[in-house]
């Protein structure tokens, strides 16, 4: 970070956001391509919508994170917001166009006005990987496939000690109802319980407390929502409580449908059915879930680092938090849509959360950013050597039109070290050498690099430059994608 | 567009936006992938930037056109705005991360407060797709790269008819201060001259006198800037014209070295140097230049339509406008940075425009969007038929495992006329059939889809499923790319 010339402003990118280059985007683009071939694999078809959108849009959908949601001027015209996710976009996007059923995924930035940690992948820019599946369908069968591609993104990722964390908004909003919480404190209540994973009991008591609960109620909630287990165990246990309440009894059966699902697709010991799981967002309808990993917890000392820390960067105490996180959601394209009800279910992957993982286990001194596959150079000297600099362009333009990735120094002369120390850096593996003598003779040297001085090539006729070099290189045409269209 | 059932806005995205799906999102991406390989091929590396920059960062680099940034909204905390263009933020990064010479490529949104033109691609939002080339290299070298991959670049998405205007920063200066144009008014005039390819003499005429300019003076500017041609013959016009300028002349030079590069790259016949070329954006200082088509050109009787246009939308009257666009800007990273100065000089693609050339020469319904290869059925019916869901389920499974893009309908009891119908919609090439018999015997059906009753596929054994179906498929296996981390 360096301060700037002519004023005083300091030469960075906004808070809680980052430049990404060289190593860093190999691996996010690796990430982007293992989750976008398992999401074609699932019959997903992708689209794209604006970064801003209508601010009416956004209104009232994120319940107590709707703060964080940045706003554009009013530079007059019409009001707009940065989206806060992928998923409000998406429902909007079901009811525009009209449409009645859809899987489509979905991979963007998106914007939230949080407390950055940096290195743990918490921005207040960026990216997220989304499959959702709109459309009426039998009870739990797409849901189950959601968490299937939820597990089969992460094993594919090789994430390898993680949970998905189960719930189901009406088993959660019918306990809250039967321990007594009013109809319109339930969401309050349940983003209190949602704290449970990062605070104790206590902290979390305290909280409903305030949110205007008795104590006789806010005890009753914590006989419930201590349980955790695979979903037949916790089935098992509601059912024992006798839990007096349709909406509860509804959940619970769903449950056991979904119990059925996940066996079929062999996914049932990655999950864990936890009754204290109650995500953040106002449009769950219905199941719920979060993948962790031990990465996601904050350090034992949290909030002892957290006094201590002078720093605007929450990194040093907080976790990586959920890496995928998604649930159901029913009625929120109803919300945009005159005629009709469009059900919906999908899966959130947080693509920084899990690069930040993938990045500490990746020796990135092997990832190659550049894809230079010959260097072109010439070697010379003397009276009247001019550098061959055009005759080095011209043999260039050759190799790229055949498809070739190469390059040349950028110099009219240019002496045979620089030559081979951009050859280096470009990582190319061949060089193609015009000799003073040898290229106005119809002849070119081709060299494997890297192999030492000894190594002296072959030389060729020029004419058939391009044909040996792609026979040692074997490479692959280039996407002919747009002549067949 | 719909009005939303709970409030009165309009269910649409903002002005200057779309919303991209189907067919037109594959358009797209092979755009895209057309352009990533010419970059990588030339020794591109990858960047990505924040969608917004710290207010000052942009601040003073557009010229005329800073009106049309977007703002963020003050919520406390940095003054932000959405980027205007790829160039800034890449000069940007290459001072906050101290770089003395790096070639990129960058693909992404960025963000005009302009009166939108969306069936030409004039659009509020929208992709640019930019290679730039920083570092200290002898002159119109890289410059000449650029223009050869500009040609690349269009002659690969097929764009037959374009032509790339050229012009020389520092002989249109010359030729201002030439003809008496004070140094403060030089920008001014220059982004006057810029419209001569909208409008006639007469109306620019008429601006520069408004801005402040002597008849004189516009007249005298009027005998360079109309002259056009190969770069070698206006350069024998510019030296007939014994222009007395020390900085004309000097860009005169550059443009004889360029002259003779553009020959060894063999692109000098798609080149037309002209005078009137001007480009707005204040930071360019050597070579522009501007890629335009027949449909970069207003209709003939734009004025007439413009008068009686009540559309907000201003696709009637105008062109595409440049389909890409670029120069050397050889200062604007030293306006960041303390040490150092870095020439640059790059090319930025129009997306959106070049999609609306494109996809007016496409067939829409030849272009597949959904990738799903195999259908998973179940026959069956009469007593005591479940409809095998969970046994779907796991075979589709097995077909997931093994990298194979598979469906199946997502009801419990799915009657063959619906499952062929989801199965067509699927655009599947395969069908795997349970019958109610045959699976639990440990056989099950392969069939080709689309052709006919006829044919009754091949009945194998379970466990021979995957193979058989892979090797009808010849699926590639998934991208390995993580696991070789």
């Amino acid at each position: 970070m360096s301060k700037s010339k002519n004023s005083n402003f300091l030469l960075k990118t906004p808070k809680g956001t980052k430049d990404w280059g060289g190593s860093d985007m190999i691996i996010r683009e690796n990430l982007f391509t293992s989750l976008t071939n398992i999401f074609k694999k699932h019959g997903g078809v992708t689209i794209d919508t604006p970064v801003f959108e209508l601010r009416e849009i956004l209104t009232g959908k994120y319940g107590e994170d709707s703060k964080l949601i940045y706003n554009l001027e009013d530079q007059g015209g019409e009001l707009t917001s940065l989206r806060y996710d992928l998923t409000v976009p998406f429902a909007r996007f079901v009811a525009t166009n009209n449409l009645t059923a859809i899987k489509r995924y979905h991979i963007a930035k998106v914007y939230r006005r949080d407390q950055p940690a940096m290195t743990k992948g918490r921005m207040r820019e960026f990216y997220q990987c989304d499959f959702d599946i709109a459309g009426t369908y039998d009870l739990m069968v797409p849901d189950s496939e959601i968490l299937n591609i939820l597990c089969e993104g992460l094993d594919d990722l090789q994430i390898n000690d993680y949970k998905v964390k189960l719930n189901h908004r009406k088993i959660l909003d019918g306990i809250f109802e039967a321990c007594g919480v009013p109809e319109q404190d339930i969401r309050k209540v349940s983003s209190a319980i949602d704290k449970l994973d990062k605070s104790p009991w206590e902290a979390v008591k305290k909280e409903i407390l305030e949110k205007g609960q008795s104590e006789e109620i806010a005890d009753k909630i914590w006989t419930f929502v201590q349980h955790s287990g695979s979903i037949r165990e916790v089935i098992d246990i509601l059912k024992q409580s006798r839990i007096d309440n349709a909406t509860a009894k509804q959940g619970i059966q769903e449950m056991e449908v979904l119990a059925d699902y996940v066996e079929a697709f062999n996914i049932q010991d990655k999950l864990k059915f936890d009754l204290s799981l109650a995500r953040g967002l106002d449009y769950y309808t219905g199941l719920i879930y979060e993948a962790v990993t031990a990465a996601s917890a904050p350090p034992k000392n949290a909030n002892e680092l957290k006094a201590k820390s002078k720093d605007e960067d929450a990194s040093e105490y907080v976790g990586v938090g959920s890496i995928a996180a998604g649930g159901r959601y029913d009625n929120l394209v109803g919300m945009f849509s005159n005629n009709k009800s469009i059900p919906c279910v999908g899966i959130s992957f947080g693509v920084e959360r899990l690069f930040s993982i993938i990045k500490q286990r990746t020796d990135m001194s092997k990832l190659k950013s550049q894809h230079t596959d010959v260097y072109v150079m010439a070697f010379g000297g003397g009276e009247g050597w001019n550098g061959f600099l055009k005759e080095r362009m011209h043999v260039a333009n050759q190799l790229w039109k055949a498809g070739v990735n190469a390059e040349f120094l950028y110099k009219a002369k240019a002496n045979t070290r620089k030559q081979f120390d951009g050859a280096e850096k470009s990582g190319a593996q061949l060089a193609v050498i015009l000799g003073k003598e040898e290229y106005p003779e119809g002849k070119i040297r081709v060299k494997k690099l890297g192999q030492g001085e000894e190594n002296e090539g072959d030389v060729i006729p020029v004419d058939e430059m391009v044909s040996f070099v792609k026979s040692k290189l074997q490479v692959d045409a280039v996407t002919e994608s747009f002549k067949n269209l």
